[in-house]
């Protein structure tokens, strides 16, 4: 009998209760004043979370279609731009921008490596004529575990003075420190079902100042993702289309709870269940994907050689019903990756490493002590 | 006290209990066996509503980025297309044409009037060197409460040859007859919260071949929207992004309520509705905005003449919480419209009726009998 399902994926993630039933209320009309009133406060909680001034819209639909509003308000065909590229997501932002007809230089690092934020300033201090327009970039690259340092890049960007940098902040906003103004971040997009705690439907783009003058020159086709009408009707605390009511008070109530807990308190429990994942992993000596420092708040990449992740994460499904992810593209079979984003608490790593070494134990698999993950978790969870 | 309000606006629309149920499980993760099953049931639930045996795809977006979807993957920059415009919809899928650089012909119709089957059939037998591409239409115009003749339409493109016909069925679907196949309709789009049953965020495109063999040649850019990889990802019952999956779970509940019920049931309910909403308001001396005989099924526009509709729709709610939807631009304050599209049952409509008659008469302007559009009601909902 298997009904408590534990996703250790990197979205969706586990929902709270309270989130649960905000979002199995009766809709209501999304032009009341009730209605209204949720946009209004949602508006707030967002420029908290984003630690921002400037405006952060909602859009109904996926990480995906925020990260390509980004792209498509801001830059013209034949643009230049540089995109970040050292996993499945990075990939995906070069393909969005060469189908828009941008000009696009790929800055790319091995799956597994971050990317080298001194490749970026060589090649925008190299960019005299200012023909750059933007720098696109993954900041948890998902597919590898791997955090890049966008802190780093997005200062050579604004040294470079009149590029933009548009991040894909979609498994980091939540888990990990993303102050979008100190930074100057000009776009940061996200989704739903990562940090925010809630099922997936919604997506967020957070625009400066800067990204809205880039705005008005844009000339890429594009309507339902116009972000024009979006902050027009956004000032009026409403949507320039019928948004997905139900998931507005699952954000509503998500972002209370992180409200609740304060922006340092989870960085910190992202920080400790990364820290408390890698642990566990060393200690049971399956290496890690990501490399050594560079490794994600919100997941951690195994790589357990000589073992075949597709068959070790099935197993602890099949026994435990916690659902790990799997390597992507490529990685298939080779990686599993432990997702602790969004509501997971410290029983959650703790479980999962425990599930981890069961399996290992009964497949025959463990190559140290078995318990010996469950202590090295234990400690970074205390520490 | 106010915590029972009945939606009577053209979506969101009231959910049963059971979708709500679904909504409010625990998200899966979406690449899971247990997922999967869930969109292969979907896409032949999703068959089956719209009468066709081809694809119908589900993106998480609104009504309009369907409807988009459905235009700039089967079109290319410099293409002619006839856009029918009598209603908000109508002007909206103008807009969308000429911002993906269409060269857009406007068939016209004032507010509350159909579109002219015969302007159509004129303009495409002009077309002797098969110029235009597609027509796009409303069937059932939202704004206006008016049904466009989508069957004798589509006819007359079918006549023409090479032509696709794009439908927005957003408002009809689920609630008036929509054979995709017979009527050789090459896209249909709609939306969740409509005839579904469903809170908004998911919606649906459903392409014919022709449609299929013209996205292949289909140059406007895109990428959340490409319908390509929708088709692809279907075919393995999973999706090329992270889908609502919670939106998911209702879908499914919703369709198999529908099911139940039966399509042809389903559209003699919206007919008896609208009847009785129609007959009501003719009792009640309050005149019809659509013109006699071209109603839709999913939505009543009245236009009480020397009456502020916003007043009386204002004072409704109050005093009875039902939501009844106003005019859309320039109709606001001259029109008030009567939702009754999915969930809704023959007390809805009666209990509206009623509320609208208990506003008039204290508002002293009752024009005629107060009780003869509920008796008006009563009779068309048992004939």
């Amino acid at each position: 009998m298997q009904d408590k399902l534990t996703l250790m994926i990197p979205g969706p993630t586990p929902v709270p209760e309270t989130v649960l039933k905000a979002l199995g209320r009766h809709p209501i009309g999304h032009r009341s004043g009730e209605f209204q009133a949720v946009v209004k406060r949602t508006t707030e909680q967002l420029r908290w979370l984003h630690q921002t001034t400037g405006d952060v819209l909602v859009i109904t639909g996926s990480g995906t279609a925020a990260m390509e509003a980004g792209i498509i308000n801001t830059l013209s065909r034949g643009d230049r731009v540089l995109c970040g590229d050292n996993g499945k997501f990075g990939e995906r932002w070069v393909k969005v921008a060469r189908a828009y007809g941008l000009d696009v230089e790929v800055i790319k690092a091995e799956w597994g490596q971050p990317l080298n934020p001194e490749a970026f300033r060589s090649a925008l201090e190299a960019d005299t004529e200012k023909r750059i327009r933007a720098v696109i970039l993954t900041h948890s690259e998902t597919s590898t575990g791997v955090i890049n340092d966008l802190e780093t890049i997005s200062r050579h960007v604004k040294a470079h003075g009149t590029a933009l940098t548009i991040a894909d902040c979609v498994t980091s906003l939540g888990a990990s420190n993303v102050p979008m103004d100190a930074w100057g971040l000009d776009v940061v997009a996200s989704g739903s079902q990562k940090g925010y705690m809630m099922p997936p439907g919604l997506s967020f783009v957070a625009m400066s100042e800067r990204a809205w003058q880039a705005y008005e020159r844009s000339d890429l086709p594009k309507f339902y993702l116009d972000l024009g009408p979006y902050r027009k009707t956004a000032a009026k605390n409403s949507n320039p289309f019928t948004p997905a009511v139900n998931l507005y008070f699952a954000l509503e109530a998500a972002l209370e709870m992180m409200q609740a807990e304060g922006l340092d308190a989870i960085f910190a429990r992202h920080a400790r269940h990364r820290d408390a994942a890698q642990a566990a992993m060393k200690a049971i000596g399956l290496p890690l994907y990501a490399a050594e420092g560079h490794g994600s708040p919100a997941i951690t990449a195994v790589a357990p050689e000589g073992i075949d992740a597709e068959v070790l994460r099935k197993s602890v499904k099949e026994h435990f019903d916690i659902l790990l992810a799997g390597g992507q593209d490529h990685l298939k079979g080779q990686v599993f990756r432990i997702g602790h984003l969004g509501f997971v608490c410290d029983r959650d790593v703790l479980t999962a490493v425990a599930a981890i070494e069961a399996t290992l134990q009964t497949m025959g698999l463990h190559k140290t002590s078995v318990g010996a993950g469950v202590a090295a978790a234990a400690a970074a969870l205390h520490s």
